[in-house]
């Protein structure tokens, strides 16, 4: 697989590749969808695990072209396809509960001041919450998913405390919570979490991720998910 | 140290040495306070610790008098002592916010049906929420702690969200997380939870802490908690 990417608007990172491993997909069908896609990093990882239609959605358009692009490049045009919109418009543009998976790789960091902002326009977008709050899309993610299916997220895990409240105030019930480490004895500092739209209160912690040995190289455990080794 | 403890009645847990392990202490001086304490564990551990005072409270009257003797055994009557109650009447009788740190390993279990619950009354007291609910003792707890005093909770990592919310509607904010796995490559199955009262949001992941290798003995983690090896 190719995936288009430029450095100076918008790179995807080690946790895009995390969350579209960790969650739940439906194998031979089904419908999925991707918030705040980039340059679709995401819905084009997912489609090694799943045979389902999946949607991306993407408000900038330099990043929404890069994955028109990249997913034609792939040959995936027949079940793949992006959105260039808003989030918040989404539930009303695609249908409530329409989907069986909805995936959100979100903007981490609460929009600081002006002068703090990165000066990079679509970076400042992609990282910030200038277009998207966490808020906004957690409760998109709500909407769009259907009655029982898996909204999944990935965030800094200092927000655990926010998308879990965030979750519950709009019925996604957290079920699977995983912490990655940087490295063995560091605090975490990424989580990936799954919810179930009503589901039943049943959370499990999974077992701890580390991304790097004390030698600087991915841990067996990482390879196996990047390179499939 | 000599714990007395009883298997028909009581013993105490590997959680508590953890969450005596975890809790930050004052190491000179201090008010330290421990609720549900049974045999009177936690407090005899924190003595370890702190040179502070350190009081436990415990509603069953066989369990009171066990640590009562422990701590007469140890010769520790000059710094601990033991409190023959029912946690919601302390902020009333000990007065509110006078502890700087609040120590809680409280029953794990909702209550079930009468048929269910375990027919040893000591027991099923011990573990069960009978006398005594998570919120009773997240309230508590925030009620007799100061202001930026310290409280933490030992719990099974499956009410997560039930602590962290009733943490947070009693304005205790959670500062440190940590998760403790049987093994590695397991869910976890208990978590160490440290708030600060009236604290600002912040919270910590610690590194995953597994109990046992592969081959059923400690790890060289836990050897150093429980052995100091």
């Amino acid at each position: 697989m190719k995936i288009i990417q430029s450095p100076s608007v918008f790179s995807f990172s080690l946790d895009a590749v995390l969350l579209a491993k960790f969650t739940y997909v439906p194998i031979q069908k089904g419908k999925l969808l991707d918030l705040c896609s980039g340059n679709g990093v995401i819905p084009l990882f997912l489609s090694l695990r799943s045979k389902g239609t999946i949607t991306g959605v993407e408000i900038q358009e330099r990043l929404y072209n890069m994955a028109v692009r990249s997913i034609e490049y792939n040959g995936l045009s027949d079940r793949l396809h992006m959105i260039h919109g808003d989030i918040k418009e989404m539930p009303k543009q695609l249908g409530y509960g329409k989907f069986d998976v909805v995936t959100c790789n979100p903007p981490y960091f609460i929009t600081p001041s002006q002068e703090e902002i990165n000066e990079n326009e679509h970076l400042a977008i992609a990282r910030h919450e200038i277009l998207c709050t966490l808020e906004d899309a957690v409760y998109a993610a709500s909407q769009l998913v259907r009655q029982g299916g898996k909204v999944s997220f990935v965030h800094r895990s200092g927000r655990l405390i926010d998308i879990i409240t965030l979750m519950r105030k709009y019925k996604l019930e957290p079920k699977r919570l995983q912490f990655v480490y940087p490295k063995a004895g560091k605090e975490a500092n990424t989580l990936l979490i799954e919810a179930i739209k009503n589901g039943k209160p049943d959370l499990k912690i999974l077992p701890p991720l580390i991304v790097y040995q004390d030698d600087n190289e991915y841990t067996s455990e990482m390879r196996k998910i990047l390179y499939g080794e």
